[in-house]
């Protein structure tokens, strides 16, 4: 049951990364959207391998087939499948990985619990997997845009100890798309590729954070108390491959605040709205969104699998030494910017529906239109 | 659909923090575990109000009955549902909030989601609704103590600057309750007692982190890949009042290694078991347990209710200044240590449930004993 | 997790017949519903014991708290948790049982699955549990009748060989509770309640057929595929105790027509609705409401636990003889209509919930109104 | 949400009749099974178009493909993702349909509910939708078989007023295939033959009455309350398309005996086990399987889609004539056994793995092998 997220607007991922291929099944999305292969083909060619120079160089297009679901370039509110074929699959480089452990990786772990694995490529501990999350949330944010206006935008905002400076209030996508790191502090951006590129020379990875903000996202969202809109988010990401720590709002550093410094404090703007000064809430107060902007960070840790040698041990319990073989990312973050997107705009896109199922059925007004046929 | 947590072993909680009382009902707990009301409420007392002179001096026992479940002290199979009446309930002291909304507290969105609330004492916003999840915990760390010997303790690591040094692989229980604030490191504690001390007295609050870990947790557990046991650590965490970040492992200061120096080398130990050197994972990877200690992170901001005056607004829209009457604690930490244990505790129990089902199923020899009558 | 019934508008039920009592939490109900223990308490009056001369004659006023989830007469949209206290145990009835299995009751099967059960009255398998049923179905009855004026009616259709004529399109709850065996055919009702009283005497037990209907149920509910609306319709009241057999519309008797007879044509009614000359779909086509009458009928086998002398075995595997003490109800079918109207009560509003959460989401007049706070 | 089925053992079916294909994603199957696509071919050739005289004639090879899941011939314990491609697709057949309701078809209310439809063959309303049903029982089917010797028949009991005469303790795979009807009476199946080849000339068409038997249950599947193992089972046939009544065991008839009559005494067989005498319970006692036969019964109504004229109604409302071109079933029937048989493994297999999770997962011995690797 751990491939499936979501309750109203709700996806199950499928595949290995070497096999038929990858995909995903959203069960819920409303009827009557139109969304085409091409929209959806966008927000995965964001994340293929091979985009650039300093990520991974397999070769691999990534091109989606929508099997169901639609109809006339509409959605049926029936199930939506989505497959990707795999294609470049050189299992060969991983001829070695079907008897060592990669350290950090989920070769041990996959091989504990299942008694078995498809080592090749990392089977379903791939990356390849968040292929149907991404596709996925090119729907989810198509929806939240039209119904609400709601804008998501991811962007890298440390490499290592390389920090950025940018503002969440005002970033866009296209600033995060002008440079391959997909940081839109373009300075930083120069120094985040240039070390990115030193530490893939010396066979080795490194990590950073992160990221990012949800605009015009309607009060109202998040449902105390389990299912608060900040613990989805943090589950959502969390589920990412190579993510270790999570923030909403001021985060770990807003522990070192009072609750006077702390507070956001509320006034009413020029259009009457209930408004807060600050948002060290991140959007969030209660678990429910409160309208300001959501604003969340992910760490993620550097890739685990290196060239570099290193200790460890086979399947059958003997002490040796990896180095890894094949073409790996030397650092996740660029192509981990619509993950994080996507997982953001799944988990608001079911708290959308989710809501109005709950707090908008006692409106008689909407129920007048509940389910007429179209002939009456 | 928000009060649930949990799959194979799913709690629902109830109650606001002024009415009927609050409480859980536990779907899924194994049969014939032993449990009491007095065992429940030792992990009650842990978190009540009125412990120590540094939490909050409302005066309430939190006496737990246990409604449905047992038979002569042993789990029926059947849903155990505890309940714990409310008792001092001062609401005069939050009549004022009937108007004006808390900055950053829930009261405001929660008045927009629902257009009602309980204003007395936040409603089920308040953390008395953790009852709950803290006495489902106490049984939960029953069955993994039972099945395998898991140890889960958690402490306060920092208050606002005050960081402790602990060892998670050898901290006791005891050394935890050693003092009022729930920090092992006693010299750092007098030092942490002594901040919140000063900070109540000015009508602010502060934060800090909790840390936790689980040690001697099997292999295995966890559900690649939205299920990843460290993705439902985070959302059981985060959905607890006041988190604002969540670390598992190395975190988010992880990110500032590289892959050679992150990645936690296999090694076989004395008894010939796969080991790791170091344990940056925290004791998982690819979303599944590797053995290691578990540990994790949470940061909790200054509680949001504090005595000195703030801008805010009331439910009509005007802009008012609230100081908040009542008693309420000036730092969560000390109480937040039993929630944590209890949310980490659930997430591993159902895990462990989960695991017994997806991957022992196809064992033959344990079949044989399945649901055969004791007749027979 | 089997205790738990519904999506959006969820229901989880615990308690046995014999320790503190016996409820139901409620999660999802939507906001600022007026609800007081006296309506609940009305429908619980229609399935406690000691009612009427049919039925049990133990002595249970089955007395109702709202522990949680309301605030002033109405609800916050937070759990509503409602409790019943047990009260009139004579357990020394129940003790032959805690040695010897009744056939074709629950003993045997629960002692099976769990090595261990609270005897005492059938425990969870009481058809005390139904309380909680009952009482949830009491709020979902009163959101369907605000939101679109749905009526849901029961009454037994049949009692062993004795079948009532009665117009499902037309008939009352006051026809229904005109005498005490619920069916609404008084001359029919007369020789039932004979019948009841001579199979009493007789210390043996009889049932027969519960039938429901559902009027002006809004177009447009249910979910395909496995969420089809007669599919959760028979889960809903296949779980009640003692149920053996289910049908919607035309059920088994249409098996004998051919397609052209049993096909409900269409035609364009008076004020220009799509309506269907006959009803044999019972209000459902393709899994979705079609706006019809929802017409049910449900088989209640003979009570179990008889006074008459039976063979049986102990738990220890012995062959013995069992002639039930205790006071157990000739019939359960008088009782079972509550339990029926509750259970087609819960599967209806859960789905207008869903159906308002998929299939009103895109429609943006209603997103204006989402999640605004009072204030602006 | 309503195209999921399962907890732990979860299929998820997307598809349309035309449009790309059709298929599923299983979540939860245990890992190192042996499968392979000619195993699930085998079912799916059961159900498929054109199989025989007395079926639709549509040509449909429905050829399925394993895109994930397995390794090496062997389950790896992720989701397994088995598409079938559409084929012959005359939807020019249709034509008449996309603005013509059939009446008592399901065009009518996906019209209403979605405001949108693929109107060729049915859409997703189509009976193909069953192909990822019975391609996931394939793989339940040998779990079940595997771990507990289960046995899973299904056959046509009834076609209209045909009855057959079927022992269902030991009627066998082979008689149910030995003729077009799947009626292993073979007397009684040449007069059903019979019958349907009428029928079709006709242009009209005839239901029945499946019947299937699941033998070598173990003791303890089902959970009580809400997921007693009938309800599930009634959910799971309900659910399948033209499916209006269910019953298990003694069902509608068990109504017109009284208790001493109907329970099912017990005895001590000759290998020391409980058993009853008589098997009127169906296999299920208080919602948890007893060891004896599970026996249910599923009425199919008569096909929808006729040749012969009818009155219906267009999607602008009016009123009009309506004689449905293209190849339609004459009688489900003989295609529904498979369907049948599909949903009761699903229902058992589910029910298996909750089973090992709840109630034996405090017995030590099995968590010594949990999640060890493989190495230690």
């Amino acid at each position: 049951m751990g491939n499936t997220f979501g309750h109203l607007f709700r996806i199950t991922t499928f595949g290995e990364s070497h096999g038929g291929g990858v995909g995903v099944v959203i069960d819920g999305c409303p009827p009557k959207l139109e969304i085409s292969a091409a929209e959806i083909q966008g927000e995965l060619d964001r994340r293929r391998p091979g985009q650039s120079k300093i990520v991974t160089p397999r070769k691999e297009a990534d091109s989606c087939e929508i099997i169901s679901g639609t109809f006339e370039g509409k959605t049926l509110g029936t199930p939506i499948a989505i497959l990707v074929r795999n294609q470049d699959t050189r299992s060969q480089d991983y001829d070695e990985m079907a008897d060592k452990y990669r350290p950090s990786h989920a070769d041990a772990t996959y091989d504990a619990k299942y008694g078995i694995r498809n080592w090749q490529g990392g089977g379903r501990s791939s990356a390849r997997e968040t292929i149907g999350r991404v596709a996925a949330g090119a729907i989810a944010k198509k929806i939240l845009q039209q119904v609400a206006g709601v804008e998501i935008v991811g962007y890298v905002k440390r490499i290592q100890d390389l920090e950025a400076t940018i503002d969440p209030n005002t970033v866009t996508l296209a600033q995060v798309e002008s440079n391959i790191v997909r940081c839109p502090d373009s300075e930083c951006a120069e120094r985040m590729i240039e070390k990115i590129e030193q530490i893939r020379r010396e066979g080795d990875s490194i990590g950073g954070v992160v990221e990012c903000v949800a605009r015009q996202v309607p009060w109202g969202l998040g449902s105390p108390v389990f299912d608060k809109l900040e613990a989805d988010l943090a589950k959502g990401v969390m589920s990412l491959p190579a993510s270790k720590g999570f923030e909403i709002g001021s985060g770990f550093a807003g522990t070192l605040l009072t609750g006077s410094q702390h507070n956001d404090e509320f006034y009413i703007d020029e259009y009457g709205k209930n408004r807060t000064i600050t948002n060290r809430s991140g959007g969030i107060q209660g678990g429910i969104s409160n309208g300001e902007n959501i604003i969340l960070r992910v760490a993620f840790k550097p890739t685990a699998t290196i060239r570099k040698e290193q200790r460890t041990v086979t399947r059958s319990g003997e002490e040796t030494i990896l180095a890894a073989k094949g073409r790996h990312d030397p650092c996740v973050l660029p192509r981990a910017v619509p993950m994080v997107e996507a997982m953001v705009a799944l988990v608001l896109c079911d708290h959308l529906l989710r809501h109005q199922g709950q707090c908008h059925t006692l409106k008689s007004e909407q129920m007048e239109a509940c389910g007429e046929p179209a002939s009456s």
